[in-house]
């Protein structure tokens, strides 16, 4: 295992049911420096597709951006993803929540025919080309699979999910709290976390699993 | 100790700048299950005293609701704290953030002159009462304080906070990551996490240290 674990964890807003998930983004970053890493978090500079009442769950009219929302889980320190370069980094991680497929994908709309942000589009294939493990948590897997054709993952056992990751050419790996599949072609290390039924101490264990597969696989 | 360990937590909104600190906040959630206790998560249907956009720094012309915003961070599992009566708790605690000297409380504006929201101050006033033992990250036992005249508390090493907590009538230890002061009187746990220049780790450290004193309070 490499000595330098440098992480860049991208997020997609602050919010399970607009951005990300709040427990995974925080337990990502605590593995991360937990396992001896660093990390800088990054975001687009996008509107957020929707705005959501977490309270009542109705749709908001309001406007917000991803990287401003992301920043509050960063406490401010955190960068437009069009800056980020893989080759200054190690390893890189995406949290889950629906912003993953709301914002950095459309996802939730679209299934196996979405589209993913153009700049997560180019980190996560400027990794795989690089040979720096990618981590993926909740949904991220799915959104993983529709850019790097043939993965290996899992989003726990939703049926639906599994489907559309079937119809973009990938594997489907059924999976419980916790567990972790490894992709050692392209370097991906998946988990369900809140795709399951799942409690915060669940969101710890996968966070920390799925970070540890992250670092064994980095060169 | 106890076996029942049912925790209420008090959030103050959704963000370290104007609302609750979301690392203190999830590790808080995360230790009372950790050390085999149950939570439910409350906050004010008030709005927040202002709203900053945590990239920038700036405050920002719109308005947002601390009960709302605070879902965020417990994935819409939350009451309003009207409802909250210590009488079914066996601890109350309260996370940090600026929401807890802003939204919670003025004293971000009026130091030791502050005043409490009426419903923080009913439920700090019951626990104390009931004898549940209460704590508290960051700024809150700064707040707390307030409410429990002579309250031995740390926000850390800020002075100005610790002159503040003087003038209302309690006693500042200085502590360290990590540490925490225990009022054997109140039955009150504080920590400073991030009143302290601090990473993650420490904050994961507070919260469970935190944590842990106030379990061992429980009648």
């Amino acid at each position: 295992m490499s000595t330098s674990k440098k992480t860049a964890i991208v997020l997609s807003g602050c919010g399970v049911f607009d951005g990300a998930e709040i427990h995974e983004a925080t337990f990502t970053m605590y593995a991360v420096m937990k396992l001896g890493g660093t990390y800088d978090v990054y975001a687009p500079d996008i509107a957020q597709y929707h705005v959501i009442n977490h309270l009542s769950g109705d749709v908001v009219p309001e406007t917000r951006n991803v990287l401003v929302e992301s920043a509050r889980i960063s406490r401010g320190k955190i960068q437009n993803i069009s800056n980020l370069d893989m080759r200054y980094y190690d390893a890189l991680m995406f949290p889950g929540g629906f912003g993953v497929a709301k914002n950095l994908s459309n996802l939730a709309f679209r299934g196996a025919d979405c589209s993913v942000n153009s700049d997560v589009e180019r980190v996560i294939r400027q990794a795989v080309t690089l040979k720096k493990p990618i981590g993926a948590l909740c949904i991220s897997p799915a959104m993983v699979s529709r850019v790097v054709t043939g993965a290996e993952v899992t989003v726990g056992q939703d049926e639906y999910t599994a489907q559309q990751i079937t119809k973009m050419g990938g594997k489907h790996t059924n999976t419980n709290h916790g567990e972790v599949v490894i992709d050692k072609k392209f370097k991906l290390a998946t988990t369900p976390c809140y795709m399951l039924e799942a409690n915060i101490l669940n969101i710890a264990d996968g966070a920390m699993n799925v970070t540890e597969a992250v670092f064994s696989m980095i060169e």
